[in-house]
């Protein structure tokens, strides 16, 4: 694996600034361009298919403290989250990964309150899970349109704060990611979408309407990390101006997730000479 | 893509044959061997990603009338199932893919009919969904183990053969897969598993009791395949001893499935000039 260690930027608990502040064009830890970030992407899957193999191995059907990770991937439109599916999530084995894309709620899950459908999609032991959107959506787009008060987003930061508490105590390492796109960035991807007759069922007219809050969207985005980077929870802010960037820095975080499980093959709980023995005698047959 | 066709041997309707028929060595429709065998893999890997994107574009979402393919893979211990998630479809879009491994039914699954719990895993529209063992345990495992007696497994056929036919109606195609393994192959698997300590975990004394039920299971499998290779849903016994040629055999069974469905791009729902311009004016501004 290179040496270079692709990081994004790591939002400190009582951060109070703002997004602005990080530069979606930067490269944080990374020194090269396009060529070399795929090529860093590609050395790194080996690895991070074989961490993800022995996370599943040693902690899989575990009763009670079992080890999994949750990977939730925020960001506006055209930020790229469909990539980091297809060219990090993609470079693993699918049976150890779950992804849910968190749409709009359903009438049965407006009827409840908003962590209740994502309880469900917490990853059993073992297991990557992956958000697509998350239970972030209701302090990021309901804040911007006033769907939800002031007040009640406040009360939404505590829940998060203690929900997130809860399952990191249980098991689960929390790797939120925020892909950081700028403004002029997101117009050209919207319009290459536009422009290509393949990409036209990506595109939705509400896209634009959505592009016209991108400042209460910014500003959402920097209260939402001020009030939920928790020492157990924290964020990253990921560069995602260079789609590449985005990629091996989402890689490297679950890396260094797994990394820090350190999950190693279990010992056998048979004895090995004895089934040797045993599956030795069925040679004999034909079967 | 190579001109080779690997195939595996598709089951004609009306068949009332012996497994035995097939040789779990052959590769059927491909004339290489190993090193050919994993370059046709990754050759055919871009088209099959291609394939499922625009099943997804096409068809995601769809109210009724929607498209979807169910991969059904059923085999021996140790046939390669895994290597078939890992290397086949793991070669796609994860976001398009849903996974379902069924293993022993829980209390709860027990106390419905045994197709209870296959249903809420039938693929949606514009989705790949496979099934890593099936609902055909019902009439395999139990046949073997006499937990269903040989009427009841009869009209479990039925009911499979009914189930396939509604559901290919509704707009899935089913493919089905026996990995056919030979008992000596078999048998190297397993000591492998028990040779290698980063494969103990896969490993489990049952696996040899099972063993001892090899020809009970053919039997099965013969009267199975026999009783529900049907013209809406044929099985396709796919040679397994060469872990090479079973995946690109069942990828090449996805590529007709997705191939016959030929999903094209959708149209624009909207006026694209008229976007253009519109995201065209918000460039002026700083976000």
């Amino acid at each position: 694996m290179p040496d270079d260690v692709p990081s994004g930027f790591t939002v400190p608990p009582g951060w109070a600034g703002d997004v602005h502040e990080f530069d979606p064009h930067a490269t944080p830890g990374f020194d090269g361009g396009k060529k070399k970030g795929e090529k860093h992407l590609l050395a790194c899957d080996d690895s991070l298919a074989d961490l993800q193999e022995r996370l599943f191995a040693a902690h899989h059907g575990a009763a009670s403290g079992g080890r999994s990770v949750l990977l939730v991937v925020q960001g506006m439109d055209t930020s790229g989250k469909g990539g980091i599916m297809r060219h990090v999530v993609g470079a693993v084995d699918p049976q150890g990964i779950s992804i849910t894309a968190f749409k709009a709620p359903t009438e049965e899950e407006k009827q409840h309150d908003f962590l209740w459908r994502i309880r469900p999609h917490v990853p059993a032991a073992g297991q990557i899970g992956v958000f697509d959107r998350s239970h972030y959506e209701d302090v990021l787009i309901h804040r911007v349109h006033g769907w939800a008060d002031a007040e009640e987003i406040e009360r939404r930061y505590a829940a998060i704060n203690a929900f997130e508490k809860e399952i990191t105590d249980s098991g689960v390492t929390i790797v939120k990611v925020m892909l950081h796109l700028s403004y002029a960035e997101q117009g050209e991807r919207l319009m290459e979408r536009l422009e290509r007759p393949d990409k036209h069922w990506k595109f939705n007219p509400g896209d634009i309407d959505e592009r016209g809050y991108w400042s209460a969207y910014m500003d959402a985005y920097s209260k939402a990390l001020s009030a939920t980077s928790t020492p157990h929870a924290p964020w990253v802010v990921v560069p995602a101006d260079r789609k590449w960037y985005a990629r091996i820095a989402v890689q490297q975080l679950l890396l260094q997730a797994l990394g820090e499980i350190d999950p190693q093959w279990p010992a056998a709980d048979f004895d090995v000479a004895e089934q040797t023995a045993r599956l030795r005698e069925t040679f004999a047959s034909q079967g």
